[in-house]
This record gives structure tokens, C-alpha cells and sequence, in this order.
């Protein structure tokens, strides 16, 4: 998968850094690279739901925006990313130290990207698969300002 | 559609009152029935995605607690209620000053439900619907405590 | 809702007379308007899966198609529909003598529509809804003929 | 993943020569183990929609029932596998000769499980992705006679 925008990693740190949600929320880019991009985030306090469990908002903002970010790998410099939908399973209660997302872009396309989340947790070093995502995008011509 | 548990307002409200992300992100019950249950929130800054838009995963866990919630109106005292997947379509940029979500049960069962939200964006008093999803959960014997 | 193509009619009617796959299943438009399509099918063996209930993929098939349909009416006549993706839940066994499809557009678009279908299954002249479906299709030029 | 069922390929076997709608469709079993299951399908006039692509409901239907087979590597011998729901993004128009699919249980479990499924098209000898599906099962004490 061939990058539109050749400066791709200002633009997807950016994806991460501007908007106060995922900020709030403590999700910061780990690694990425054309058509992938990684995250991670601590379990705290703020992201669970009443049992103790993190909240499946929380897995399914992880998994959207990182799937976001892994489209934002290939669009053109002047394109913002949007997502059209997604599909979430959550294969286990999510108890643990850290999360950490990875996505990749499946299909590419001049309107439509499809791309797949899996989001792990770790308790004691130890890592599982707490969900899978499968997301479709779309780029539109906007300001990325 | 009839409740398991002659107390389910108490039970609901604590699933919105308990966890720290809910509360974080300003979503409140509004109002509640057996087999359905309608949230509200206000719009601010820290819901906010990059480029001015509501975060779709703030979108989504509104969708995905508000299901919960209608659920919550029918299982058993004991008995607490996780997210199995969701799906969640978004309709439109959602730009504007209040989110509302409608939930409600498309199909009960012993342990796996079925519901669908609605979640409508309002600006200058005009509402249109933002964002729909399907959710399956079930209810799994637990504390409420 | 309004349609593009006056004679929409002819248009979504060719959606279902014209494919095999549709043909062979036994489903017909039963009726249409801007933005819906209703669709019905005959129980037999061949729909079935290994237990003798109907196969998920007919159920599936017919939410898709008739989501289809439903988008037909909208777009306009040198435009094809295809299906970007759906998600469909299957609420109980589906058991019975006829099935019925009701789908209905959420959102159109230029690009993008969403639709969402609704399969009841009849069984001695009482109907429950076996299944419930999103859709996510797309209007593209290309040869109606 | 261990099968509960040491005669797992006769069950699964099974599961497809025993529904008219699979055998009709010309779907068959190409080989299978714990946890995964792969199927194979000729392309021919029978499957395709109006405008000469696989119908998406024949592409949901092999995903679906193949993920039903790698499930049905696992579970006991006296269970029969449902599928709950399925949400299945489609890659690009399928056109092409034949149609390989690939499913994997991602995460079994007591009553539920979830399965991916894979759908490729070859044309002349090369192969694409022309589909890829989530799909949530559960296995339920029944008859497999």
C-alpha cells in the first residue's frame, strides 16, 4: 500500500493529538507505517464501567480511531477521514494494566476503506485479545487544520 | 416485554451512575421502561474529534450503555449485562448542541438479547438522526453491588 | 424520499426478475414505494440448512436484496446498486411456511446509503420477526441493461 | 482449541451434505481442523445477481456456513451450531471462476463463539479477497441425527 501523502506521520499524529476525546481518554500512537497503525493506552480508573471492567465505548473508540489512523497512512495530504461504520466483538471482559491496539487497512479504495482492529489487554505482562473490530471509512476532501 | 426485577429503575440508574466513563462524558438517563430506555447528553469540547465532529466513539458508547440500559430494565436483580458486539452506523457528521438515544429491546432471551439505538443530534432545536446501531448482550449472573 | 428515476418501478422489478440467484430462492417483490420494497418467499427444502430451519444465508440474502430493492427506488437509472457490507441478526429459529421482507432506506446519499431490513417468518398465519439487518450500499454508473 | 468431539469431521461433514440450500449452492468442505474450517465453490450462472457479480447474499452464505463448519470442530457431539449474527464488508465486485473460503474460531467459549471468515475470488489462476465476515455463533444441545 503506496502513501498519497508522504508526510503521513505528521498527519495521523495529528489524527491522535487534536481532538480532546482520545486525548482524555490517553490513547497515543505506538508505532505506524503504510496501511497500519498501533496505539496503546493505560487502564485507569476513568475508562471503566460499573462492574470494573473497561467500558466496550472505550474498546470501541480504540479500535475506531485506530483504524482511522491506520487509513490516515494513505490519503492525500487535503483528505480527513470519517468513519462510516463499524462492527465491534468483545471476546472477554477487559480486566487489566494496558491496552493496545492494532490496525490495518484491508482494502483500500479512492472512496471507501475497510480496515480491522484487534484491541489487547495485558494483566502482568500477560496479553489477550479483549476485542476485534471490522471498520469502513471514507475520505472527503477537508481541511485538515 | 416484562421485567425480571420490580426494582429495575434502581438497578438502571446505578449502570449510570456507577462507572467513571459514563459519568465523564455527561450522559444521563432520561427516562426508562421496561424493554427501553432514552439518554441525553450535551455536547462539549471533550467529546470532540479532530476536526470539530462528535467523536464516532462517543457516538457508540452511547449507542452501546443505552442498550445496556434498556436491557437492564429486564433481567433478574442478580444479574448484570455485558456487550456481546455491536454494529453502528454513522449517518451524518454529527455537528450540534445535544445527543439524545432512544434504545430498545428487539428481541429478549435467556441469555441473549438483541436491542437497536438511536442516537439523534440536535442544533438550534432540529434533530436528526446521527447515528443507528444493533447491539447483542447478555446477561450473566454477577454482583450489582 | 424522492427518486430519481420516475420509472423506478421497472427498474427495482428488473433488480429481482433478472439475477438467478434470486430467481432460484423463489423471491419476489411483493410491493415498493420511494425508499421501501417489501419482498415474500415460500418455505421449501431447498432454503433449508441441516436442521430444518431456514439457512442464515437466505435469511441474509433476502435482507440484503431487498435493502436492495429499497435503494432502487432512489437512485437514478444508469446507476447500479451494489452491497458495501451489512450486519443481520438472527433472532430465533426460523421455523415456518412464508417469509416476508421489509426494508427501508435510513439515509440516502450521493455516494452512500444506509437501509435497514426487517424478515418475518409466518407459521399457521402468525408472523414474528426472525431477523433484523443494516445495510450499507452504494449507487455507482454503470449499465442497467 | 481442543474438539470435544473426536469425530469432529464427521459432524461437520455433515453439516454440509445435509441442507439442501449448501448443496444447491454447490458449496463443499475443501478441508478442515480445530478451529478452522476452508470451502471451495465454482462460479457458475446459479449464484450470480442482475448485473453478473456472486450475489453478496451467496458470499455471506459461504462465510456464514463456513464458519459454522470450524465451529463445528469444536463443540460436543450432541450440540448443533446457530449462528447469532454476522456483519460481512464485501472487497470488490466478484467476478471470477471460483471462490475459496477460509474461516477460524477466534475466541470459543461455552455458549458462544466467534468465528472470522474469509472469502476469495480467483479469475485465470489468481486470487483476491472478495469478502471478509464476522460471525458470532452459539452451540445448543439438539439432535445432529
Amino acid at each position: 500500500m503506496k502513501p498519497k501523502n508522504p508526510n503521513y506521520r505528521e498527519k495521523v499524529t495529528a489524527i491522535f493529538s487534536r481532538g480532546r476525546f482520545i486525548n482524555d481518554l490517553g490513547i497515543e500512537v505506538a508505532d505506524m507505517g503504510p496501511g497500519w497503525c498501533e496505539t496503546k493506552m493505560a487502564v485507569r480508573e476513568h475508562i471503566l464501567q460499573q462492574d470494573g471492567y473497561v467500558h466496550a465505548g472505550v474498546l470501541a473508540s480504540m479500535a475506531d480511531h485506530t483504524a482511522g489512523g491506520a487509513t490516515g497512512t494513505l490519503v492525500a495530504e487535503e483528505e480527513i477521514v470519517l468513519t462510516v461504520e463499524f462492527k465491534i466483538n468483545f471476546l472477554r471482559p477487559a480486566v487489566g494494566d494496558a491496552l493496545r491496539c492494532r490496525a490495518k487497512v484491508l482494502k483500500g479504495g479512492r472512496t471507501l476503506i475497510v480496515a480491522e482492529s484487534e484491541v489487547f489487554i495485558s494483566s502482568a505482562g500477560h496479553e489477550k485479545m479483549a476485542a476485534k473490530a471490522m471498520v469502513t471509512l471514507t475520505a472527503v476532501k477537508g481541511s485538515a487544520s
